[in-house]
């Protein structure tokens, strides 16, 4: 069995961590064996004191290798930050931009593969070698699911922010240092347009028995990945059934700021208003069975003719089982839907 | 008053460190003003994990800027190796070069700088604000003597070895990971040919009232320097008074593996020999009255007529204080020479 997925940062990763602990605990050996796909947004990406700092992908990687820092969602455990004082020291920032010395040491390396010329993919191959050896996530066992990682693109995408005070800022200015606290206004995904899919992201799209979209952020997350030119039309043509997960629950983001980056495209912060910017691509959109559960057995508005159903599952990640009974809940969407016919590009 | 010095690494720091602070202690109000200007060997710099590393240069500003690991000589106190360890993790190497966390922080902005298009001369200024504001060295105060950093050249120049055993080598393998256990039967400075003295660097050494030449490797770092284009001519022509420390005393090295360096160009590892190389620049040769003192009143062979004249002096800096009468017995040496009229290139 393949099972792709599309994940930005925190919640696609705790989202995929569930995923893969639900198949390795799966009576089904068809489970139990699968492979995993993850195409992770590159449009966070970014480019501190000379080098090139990947977050979304990092957090995937940290979660699933099982050295991520629990309670924070993303960096590494048992993180210093000897280094980026020093450069404090030298005065140069910026000074809102955590880098701890254990992450630091992915970045340096990363940068250098790239500064030697390995695309992107090559290299999160090569970082993964150390966190997912043989694709086994942290504590899987041999011939248990395995996940591999590929990034949108091996081609610069930046997500910009169009504010209402009339600048635009790199996306991790927005987000990281002013918390979101100034309105956007919109989001230029900068180069995404002439952006390839990575080696191997389309056929995963395709191809797989099941393509699940977790709750990261709907706009500069899942919205990235599907801007990349190809990858929309690889979902919503390419015949694996589609299952989303609601990041919003009653009407609030469960985590983040996806309300600011929703209110900033003219979308409606819950969950219906998420499902219309997929309604092309759904065969199944998944609510929270206490906030939404009314929605439950209503359809996605302007999904195509017998696609788009919603479903209301339990949605809250609130503990490592509660994150593998929603993968498995979403899993299961997929597999009772079953791949359509693909259709042709043309 | 203007010194200009020429330095490698540890013997070079600690000289200076000494000379400074006898300015500092001068009842000579031009002593306690000087300016001293330290131009320094570049051809140890290499490229570790994409960054820029000048072993040299850093090893003068963290000693001269109060930082220095003490004991070890070079890097920084307090230091820890939580990046390198996680570049260890990455199976990524050379395991034998120590990067600790806070030389990282010097590392990485030095990199980001020369990749924005600084040339070297100006990020060495640029890291010299944190330890040297206003030029004035750890523990000196404002009006004291001040001390300008400046790389013999702003190109690459990378020292390699030429081994018994047939391979050529980076100097820093050789030296850091062989520990010059394989003989060398030469060097090659490459690049060094092209280079281009950095800006300042030929002005401080010709307009000087004294230029001193600490007791550094007399191959791989005095050398080098001397073999910048126009370098060795701007102290044999340029007019100011040049004194040299012995780095041998006795036939033996003080510090470091300089033997292996001199017997590899053919060389007697001997006060004299080490004086030979630079028979045609010196004024005064220092050796150690100890260990040569036999030598006090003689003449470095091959010098110019009235040059060359050699003092036995107390050479070892087994301490702050020895190494401040040292700096001071060469200042004394060049000043009692003085000026000479300046010669024409032509």
């Amino acid at each position: 069995m393949h099972i792709s997925a599309i994940a930005g940062g925190v919640g696609g990763a705790r989202f995929l961590r569930g995923l893969l602990a639900h198949l390795a605990a799966s009576p089904d050996p068809d489970r139990r064996s699968a492979r995993v796909t993850a195409v992770v947004n590159t449009g966070d990406d970014t480019t501190m004191h000379g080098l090139r700092i990947t977050p979304d992908l990092d957090t995937v990687m940290y979660t699933l290798g099982g050295a991520v820092h629990e309670e924070q969602g993303w960096g590494r455990r048992d993180e210093s930050r000897v280094v980026s004082s020093e450069l404090a020291a030298y005065g140069t920032g910026p000074d809102w931009f955590t880098l701890g010395d254990r992450d630091l040491g992915t970045h340096v390396f990363r940068t250098q593969l790239l500064r030697e010329g390995l695309p992107l993919s090559a290299v999160v191959e090569r970082l993964c070698q150390r966190w997912l050896p043989g694709g086994v996530p942290a504590g899987g066992l041999p011939g248990g699911p395995t996940v591999r990682l590929l990034p949108m693109s091996d081609d610069d995408v930046e997500t910009h922010v169009h504010l209402t005070d009339g600048r635009t800022v790199h996306f991790q200015e927005w987000w990281v240092r002013l918390r979101a606290s100034v309105p956007a206004t919109g989001f230029s995904q900068v180069g995404v347009d002439a952006a390839s899919p990575a080696p191997g992201v389309l056929e995963a799209l395709r191809d797989a028995d099941a393509v699940l979209l977790p709750p990261s952020n709907p706009v500069v997350s899942i919205g990235t990945v599907l801007g990349v030119p190809g990858v929309r039309e690889a979902l919503r043509d390419g015949g694996a059934p589609v299952v989303g997960v609601s990041p919003i629950l009653g009407g609030k983001a469960v985590r983040g700021m996806a309300d600011a980056c929703l209110s900033a495209i003219g979308a409606e912060t819950s969950a219906l208003g998420v499902a219309g910017l997929h309604a092309d691509l759904l065969d199944t959109w998944l609510v929270d069975d206490d906030a939404d559960g009314a929605l439950h057995g209503t359809s996605v508005p302007g999904a195509a003719p017998g696609r788009g159903r919603v479903l209301a599952r339990p949605l809250l990640m609130s503990s490592p089982q509660a994150a593998a009974d929603l993968a498995g809940a979403a899993l299961d969407a997929a597999l009772a839907t079953g791949r359509r016919p693909r259709r042709s590009a043309a």
